[in-house]
């Protein structure tokens, strides 16, 4: 299937989570197996050389980042909301709309020197992937792309992550 | 790599989540490539025919579950905690050792009629998995396998499973 097809499947779903948020769901294109390997081959392809680890978010960047790295065999890494991590290597807190956030990154895992690839399924504002690349930076590796599948364009996430090598299949 | 070379990558950390639990940690294995490949394998060989669809269990299931359908060629479903899913078909409510637990499947994703294999990282008690389940079965699909990587035998999860067509990995 070709790419252009496999996104047709994103589906919108207005005020969700809230009042005024048009949400993209990404569920009958995970359901649709040509459509999930179509996009999953897409994000390899936007891979710069030397990549040798992808670091996924929870939850939904697990989907994508856990596809790309079987099917195109680099390791996974998953940074991960608190309490899920038995031995945690680093932690941070980020700002959300009302409120905070934390992700943790095991230890262990992130071998100093490497370079990583940050998936996340939809790019809104930024800021959990800028919290993710401050882990990785901290650990000492490279970020060397962060991709997405949807890219919101309206809500600055590509200028918060100036500097990033970012690349989006979708930009809405 | 052989499966049993990959499963020596599993991590026993005590006291995890709360003390006298060995809680075991699957990131070092995930982390290596050709480990998470050939674990992605050995649940392909553990799938009866005619399964469409890889159900997948928040969180550590989606990681097993998307690398099996990306590589596999099977549509992804998610089961999902309250709140993450902007159209929801059914939900159930389960028991948990203390208090209760909620899974939600997404609307329009699963078939009637199709054969499914939920994926998770650990049999336990299999609470988690019989709800699962409950929600396939009453989605009008066929759960024709269960398959996790790690089962822990002493806490009874594969006779709460009776009459399922449970595979695991390992047994610990």
């Amino acid at each position: 299937m070709r790419l252009e097809d496999a996104l047709t499947l994103v589906r919108e779903v207005p005020d969700f989570p809230e009042p005024g948020v048009l949400f993209r769901d990404l569920s009958p294109l995970l359901a649709d197996a040509d459509a999930f390997r179509a996009v999953t081959d897409a994000f390899a392809a936007e891979i710069p050389d030397g990549v040798s680890t992808v670091v996924a978010l929870e939850a939904r960047g697990f989907l994508f980042g856990a596809a790309l790295a079987a099917v195109h065999g680099f390791g996974l890494v998953t940074v991960r909301k608190p309490g899920k991590l038995p031995v945690v290597a680093d932690s941070v807190t980020y700002s959300l709309e009302y409120g905070t956030a934390t992700f943790e990154l095991p230890e262990g895992v992130v071998e100093p020197g490497a370079n990583v690839v940050i998936i996340d399924d939809v790019l809104a504002t930024g800021g959990t992937i800028e919290a993710a690349a401050g882990l990785v930076d901290r650990a000492g590796a490279k970020v060397a792309a962060v991709a997405v599948v949807v890219e919101i364009a309206a809500l600055g996430g590509r200028e918060r992550l100036a500097g990033h090598n970012l690349r989006s299949l979708l930009v809405v």
